[in-house]
């Protein structure tokens, strides 16, 4: 029933989230699915003024939204766009200021049962190595006939 | 060093938020500081098109923002303004869909260190009380002479 | 199908977990069950050895295993000794080093839905109001005809 | 002041956690240092009845012990054993049944500040690559002179 290797394409899976959450690209896109593979996924928010806190490091919440959503496109592109998984708990741990570039977040899905899913994002400032975020999070999964 | 009592009012916090992250209000001011008390804050986040999610729901990370935002003013209120305070983890737990309506954040410091602060926060939709988003938080306070 | 009150009174639910977890018990009992009640549950774990760290304080692990204790209780009185819920996640703040006393946790379920119980643990030295432990935890049911 | 490469290797701190801990191997020895690495290191729990639940499977509070202890082992290695770390906060997903087996928790540090160290645990049944539990803890520092 679920797959560990992805059913919707980079581009399939772009073209959902264009169309179903069109408000993450208010004020300009900055959110890209970078990549897709088995159980992982990459996203990539580029660096902008409404992403930013006084003295130009990148705000919490906007970190918290960019994990998030890679998270659920990690899943969608693994059960496909019929179930729309809903996010039961995200645990975040902030470790260093982020530089004023783009965040890339690495996602990692430890579980992907039936009705629960679970994974795990670490996020850096693009051309860097340390993680400056690193979150995990579990999503429920409707009942599908 | 740290008072269990708070030692700034509901308007001196309110003019050092507008002060210090103005970005919070951009779009229109929905995030409002509602009370403080000893140990505790309440926030409110008005019902607004920026913090939906398809269907009329309220999006996580606006959830996310006003329960960072709570805590914040809530240690901010005890501490003072000059030392500002850094989330250091967050974690929630997402347990209904919110009805299209104000939120309310009440956020209750667990500790108040010399050099940590743990807080949580139950967010009701306006009028109900049912808990739609439970989150615990901590901050570290830097070394303040 | 699931009550907002408990079903299960504190005998009965101290019988069930005297059978069906007999280890909590080994090397003398230390748990015991205090207040069943709508939606939370009070458990006490007595002072022993086994659960000291060098320095005379209590264990991480100990207070731990007296959190998810007490919010399994708190689901079981709730839901009835038959479907056997799973703990699907835990968040843990350690605030203070406890007192060398007895520890009571005082549990409040925040959702009691058909597939997933939601719930926060407050742990206190016995006849002391700071927090020393604080936790929240997920707990998933399964399906029951 | 805090290196990315240990500074204790598998047998110092072996000795210093048998010294130091002495209850964790009541009843048996059952925790080991595996392997000590940069920013990482792997423990292991042998199969030992005081680890279980009924029906074979291994107790909730056995992971978490394990996992504390792997990170607790990994930042003692790097800052040495002079300065205490505390426990402040952990976070744990429980994703799949263990199996009757000894569990590998493998440790990873994703920060190692003056003040504050965060990491990573995935832990396994022996011989196989499912994450069973993840876990991820912040730990305090104090000051050293």
């Amino acid at each position: 029933m679920t797959s560990h290797h992805p059913i919707m394409s980079k581009d399939e899976l772009t073209a959902f989230l264009d169309r179903e959450f069109p408000q993450i690209h208010e004020g300009g896109q900055t959110f890209f699915v970078d990549e897709i593979g088995p159980l992982c996924a990459r996203m990539r928010m580029d660096y902008h003024d409404r992403h930013l806190r006084p003295g130009g490091t990148i705000s919490g919440p906007s970190m918290m939204t960019l994990a998030d959503l890679a998270l659920y496109a990690a899943i969608l592109a693994h059960i496909g766009p019929v179930a729309l998984a809903v996010t039961t708990s995200l645990n975040f741990n902030f470790l260093r200021k982020p530089e004023p570039r783009a965040l890339i977040a690495d996602c990692r899905l430890l579980k992907l049962g039936r009705r629960l899913a679970v994974g795990e994002v670490s996020i850096f400032s693009e051309g860097s190595s340390d993680v400056v975020c690193h979150a995990t999070g579990t999503y429920s999964i409707p009942d599908r006939r």
